[in-house]
């Protein structure tokens, strides 16, 4: 990893919810966002795959039961080709301007899905990930960790990735966990089956000291709004 | 390139027609077609991109005007996850048959668009792409010499690529013989301004000496017909 060492952001805070199905990501994705918008931040919320035009479309393509049996490279190279385009044209843009970017799934997602899950070289994986990013990297990546077989029971079957057998959903699960042990500066475990408003305290609590990079709007234009902690 | 010396497939024999813009390479990728098959030999004309289900919808994306502006990253890493879908389910298997593989452009294509025409490191694409295709190379490629300005004359506007500047596609030009000037073993280059009929009877002979590999049908089963150097 000498080549790719990792680069942070110096303006804006780069938020990254990650994990398998059903760990409630995009919940806490929205209530991360929403919370910080109540105290007056200027937040971006998206997503991968999908969080711009062509990731659209590419998502659509890879996710579609419709589109058959996909070569391992290949489908790792779309999931890489909407990542590139995700960083270039969302994220950095983004962060440049001192937004909170908080997004569901990032490259630890390809990492764990196509490199443990699949039949590739994780560290070729992780090698052409890095270079479709520019090797941009969240401040803090919040792991929803989840025993795969509850998850799944939540989405069975819902299209070509859930479909898979537990025991690639096992995988995939310690891959996550491998790449959090790895890096415990930039994560935050948790157990995805605890409650979902303590779930986002702790989120809370573990993003505040990062804000200082942030921009926000003067206290005038921010709604009054009880912090997250309090509410029901 | 240590790391990917190439690698040439044991059976079937893998010829690819590259050049710029209105060459002559679809043109003359059918006159070799049609010259091995009434010798009998079994062959597949396929194309990058677009030359398979997955490969069809990306050629879509990437070509159309719709798609508006992508990033270079995420043009080149679409390109790629169409090449590695086209080897893996279409290459690679024929190849394996004992057919003859003719593809209307290949991996040249790519370091030359993406990496000479690009901001992108030629080293880093061509790295993925020979990852992409499990460095599979052609036994022969034809490239198909052409000054830009003549061949963009033919198709000016038609879709994204065809739409960059003269410039642009002198730099595409320069990457094409370069490539062939690096490993004149595998490359023939030829003047496309030639008369169709000389470049075809060219290319057939070039060919001719590769065919041990490939599987010929019984002759009663080949259709009667007149070598190509004959025909009108």
């Amino acid at each position: 990893m000498t080549r790719y060492p990792g680069r942070y952001a110096s303006t804006g805070v780069f938020v990254c919810f990650e994990g398998g199905e059903g760990g409630g990501k995009s919940t806490q994705s929205q209530l991360l966002a929403e919370h910080l918008r109540a105290q007056g931040y200027d937040v971006l919320l998206t997503r991968e795959p999908g969080g711009t035009t062509v990731g659209a479309e590419l998502r659509r393509i890879v996710l579609s039961p419709e589109t058959g049996a996909l070569g391992d490279k290949t489908e790792f190279l779309l999931y890489a080709a909407d990542k590139a385009e995700h960083v270039e044209t969302v994220v950095a843009p983004a962060l440049e301007a001192g937004q909170v970017v908080i997004t569901d799934r990032y490259v630890d997602s390809t990492l764990a899905y196509q490199g443990a899950g699949r039949a590739l070289d994780p560290a070729e994986i992780e090698e052409v990930s890095r270079w479709a990013t520019g090797d941009l990297r969240p401040h803090l990546t919040v792991l929803l960790d989840l025993e795969p077989a509850a998850g799944l029971g939540r989405f069975e079957g819902r299209d070509r990735i859930e479909g898979e057998s537990l025991e690639f959903h096992q995988r995939v699960r310690a891959s996550f966990l491998a790449l959090a042990e790895r890096d415990g500066e930039h994560y935050l475990v948790l157990d995805a089956r605890r409650p979902i408003a303590e779930l986002a305290a702790a989120v809370a609590a573990r993003v505040a000291p990062l804000l200082g990079q942030a921009v926000r709007r003067p206290a005038a234009q921010a709604p009054l709004q009880a912090p997250l902690q309090d509410a029901p």
